[in-house]
């Protein structure tokens, strides 16, 4: 097969608000080779990640991510490696590359399983997709009261984990999050696995972190996530030799797989949470899972949009029974909902697995496409390099 | 002051090649605060870095470059710290954001130093600005012959340092890149300081790079810079533990304080190299700058575009008398040369200084700015996000 084409499809909901929720936009990807129509998605910002893909180059090592793409073979796991690493090299100037890429080489894993009929994980060498135990993710409240009703509802949901994020932590008193983390625990009761993630509050600051330890010991979170921001190793480290039941958790800001072994290495996490619309796709985040089995860390995937990029994250730890927790998007906006015309639902024990299907598994609605796409046009020196697509299905 | 407006100049030469030569267009970023103009560069793909500035907002931690900057108060080194931490904070999500804010950043020193009349450097709290060796940044020829004629024409230009880049080095044999090591030692005679850089081209094989040290150790190269990918810490500093007189040297592709940091402590780097147009900055730049004085590395900008970027580079080390070598532009494309009215010119002793002028003591030169600047128009949801600016001096 040959790559033929690569076209972005630029989504948003209507409005747009400053809370911390991914699913208001999406950026689509689909990917031609073949006779195939493979998708991704981008987990970044839209508009930054087209113009990479599009941008007229500026030098021999910032080129646009078009150049190493576009009419390339695609006929084996070993030509999207060979695509990826040409991307690192010849757009290794292009900050915003990574982030472009990872949509584009989830499509290419789709197009590959589907010409096979294989799945994605059994093409990265697994034999099967174990369930996995979803979590909810749910923002805290504004009050303690609202994030134990927050917790109650995901268990009246079926949900046996969840994760609370960003809100008023670190931004109030020690007491005042030690009470949100009471109100998270009894919200999800005795037995429900508590999750807690930060969203880099405390930047570099291992004092105002550690002072949190103790009420989240208490509450028994089983992971403290992105206390500090992604590049903060030494923070992340020092944290982690505090820490008694409680695990320090991150990578979703990972933009290759390095970055993702260095939080391992030094920053000591117990969990490390990947991003497979960030990290440049499937197959760096498989390496990453192959380097946390090897060092005894627990991978987990990083997704808050749509199912298409669920089945992504899933699939470079499909096959580890062992790393058992999934991140699962519990209240995502319609257009993440509404992009796939098919969901991975939770089954009769309340867990999900990577499809086994064909790919990644996922149908891309196009009336949804054509619903929330966002018009964009962009003109360089006079010439049309980007204009919106129409989706067809 | 209060900060006005940001205009972003996307300027290039008409041809771009694949070259290895980073001064074939620019981004030239003017800030305006209280009746002051501030200028800087953003080393990074013109179109992504405006996309990073204007682009919809994704969700409270992938805001726009824009929302932490605009209207902000700028009246003290803490202010341009503040907006800083804001731009990490808020644009976490957005990639392309450290190398977006770079430019602005650099503009927001050149007004806070016009309106106290006093250099960058000094802001930063130096009370000299030292004397550096410059070296010519220069790229490999096709053959040695190439090479040693250009190494050559450096001397002759009164350089006493050089650096030779990228071209055929780890693309072919470890001979053929021996003859170029030597050719470049007998271009630059027994005197001149000899420097490599081989542009990433090992990605992360250890061994490979290691075989050229040998003729790297013979031909007296005083650094062995980016044999490896930005972030493949683990071997550079297992390379590291391998050289006898050669030191590694890397850092440009740092898009953060704690990267370089990282390099200097894990990758075991002599020399750290950092670029003002992608770390984020003058201000992250002196944070390296001392880190590097406290570990006894030898701090050095890494500058291939125009003088305004070489002006903004020299700031953070500006004061460190010790760290005596500098990269100079030595064969800037036409844009880069004519950018600024004045230039860093060597003195009687071949050295250069960062200006002892109010700011960053450069001047822009409208009419060139006029002559290479691309028109750009991106328009979002029937609305004009950017469209290219007229610069009025």
């Amino acid at each position: 097969m040959q790559i033929d084409a690569v076209d972005f499809f630029y989504l948003s909901m209507p409005v747009v608000t400053l809370e911390a929720d991914g699913s208001q936009d999406a950026l689509l990807v689909r990917v031609s080779a073949g006779g195939f129509s493979g998708f991704g998605e981008c987990e970044a910002a839209p508009l930054p990640s087209i113009a990479a893909f599009v941008c007229p180059m500026s030098h021999g090592a910032c080129q646009p991510v078009s150049a190493s793409v576009l009419g390339r073979r695609l006929d084996s796991p070993a030509d999207i490696a060979a695509i990826a690493a040409d991307v690192a090299y010849n757009s290794m100037d292009v900050l915003q590359a990574a982030h472009t890429f990872s949509g584009i080489e989830m499509a290419l894993w789709d197009i590959l399983g589907q010409a096979r009929g294989e799945p994605v994980w059994k093409l990265l060498g697994y034999r099967a997709s174990y369930p996995k135990t979803p979590y909810a993710s749910l923002l805290f409240g504004d009050t303690p009261q609202q994030t134990l009703a927050r917790g109650r509802d995901a268990m009246r949901r079926g949900f046996r984990a969840a994760k609370f994020g960003w809100g008023p932590i670190g931004r109030g008193s020690v007491q005042q999050d030690a009470d949100h983390f009471v109100a998270a625990r009894e919200g999800l009761g005795a037995d429900g696995i508590l999750l807690v993630d930060v969203g880099q509050i405390f930047v570099d600051d291992v004092e105002r972190a550690a002072q949190r330890l103790d009420a989240l010991e208490l509450a028994r979170a089983v992971w403290l996530e992105e206390p500090f921001h992604a590049s903060a190793l030494e923070e992340y480290g020092a944290l982690a030799a505090r820490c008694q039941g409680v695990r320090l958790a991150g990578g979703e800001g990972a933009h290759n797989a390095a970055m993702a072994r260095h939080l391992i290495d030094y920053g000591r996490v117990g969990f490390v949470q990947i991003d497979c619309g960030r990290i440049g796709g499937i197959g760096p985040a498989k390496q990453v899972a192959d380097y946390a089995v090897a060092r005894g860390v627990t991978y987990v995937n990083h997704t808050f949009t749509s199912h298409l990029a669920l089945s992504a994250s899933m699939q470079p730890f499909a096959g580890l029974a062992d790393h058992a927790i999934c991140e699962f998007p519990a209240a995502p906006k319609a257009l993440a909902v509404e992009l796939t015309r098919n969901h991975l639902a939770p089954d009769a024990n309340g867990q999900v697995c990577a499809p086994d299907a064909p790919g990644l598994g996922m149908h891309i609605d196009a009336q949804a496409v054509r619903r929330y796409q966002v018009a964009v046009d962009i003109r360089v020196a006079g010439k049309t390099l980007y204009t919106s697509p129409v989706f067809s299905p």
